[in-house]
């Protein structure tokens, strides 16, 4: 699947976003932009392109992912909102961006937009938030 | 919760979409707003605000009901890809919207666009809708 950065796994998806960690059915990345605050996304490990190619089980246990992960968002940065996107014509390979939004913040009431200036942070700020993200959904997914 | 339209189920929600079945924990509308055929939205029966406020069972068969309904639009009116979000700033309750996406069709490459003309149908269009998505839909429950 040389054709979707999700399994290539390389530059591309590297200049995009950072790994925080592994779940049973899912990878936990950090969005490299970060205008809104926290913002992630969950992609499942085997290329399908749509929710209906999963089977119960996996379907069962990447949602789960997905809702542990929004979560552990909401404990460290505190959205008054998340919304949760899979959008994907161009990069089908399922996958959930997962959007914290604060009132009075950007964005709040509309569809996050990507196409507005990104905001980018350094790497101590980048590490700091991948530490505290990995615990808190390593520590929710123990249940 | 008089303020949570999907709650209310009353005028407002009736302007906007129109029930085709209920599930174990959702409720499957058509969107009256057609520019994207067979666009539907799956609310939680329940009223809860954010994806981890559902524990995991719920979960477990909220997510399966939304590939279910995917799955029976794919069959139905063959996308190219489908769609997922669920915003809700200012609705808050739990809804997907499930929105299928056409090659060289509308918002194409983009997220699909709220503010653009919508496009409503004739009573027997919807349903026809209505009826076709319930019957394939409950198929498709079944296993």
């Amino acid at each position: 699947m040389s054709e979707c950065f999700y399994c290539e796994n390389g530059n591309k998806l590297h200049s995009l976003m950072i790994e925080i960690c592994e779940l049973p059915c899912g990878k936990v990345y950090l969005n490299r932009d970060q205008k809104h605050k926290g913002r992630c996304i969950v992609a499942l490990k085997d290329h399908k392109t749509e929710y209906f190619q999963m089977d119960r089980k996996e379907s069962e246990e990447y949602f789960w992912e997905v809702s542990k992960v929004a979560e552990a968002i909401a404990n460290l940065y505190h959205p008054d909102k998340i919304n949760y996107a899979t959008y994907g014509d161009s990069v089908p390979h399922v996958h959930v961006h997962i959007v914290p939004k604060y009132r009075d913040g950007l964005n709040w009431g509309t569809p996050f937009d990507d196409s507005i200036p990104k905001q980018f942070l350094q790497d101590e700020e980048y590490n700091k938030m991948i530490e505290e993200l990995r615990k808190e959904i390593l520590k929710l997914m123990q249940g």
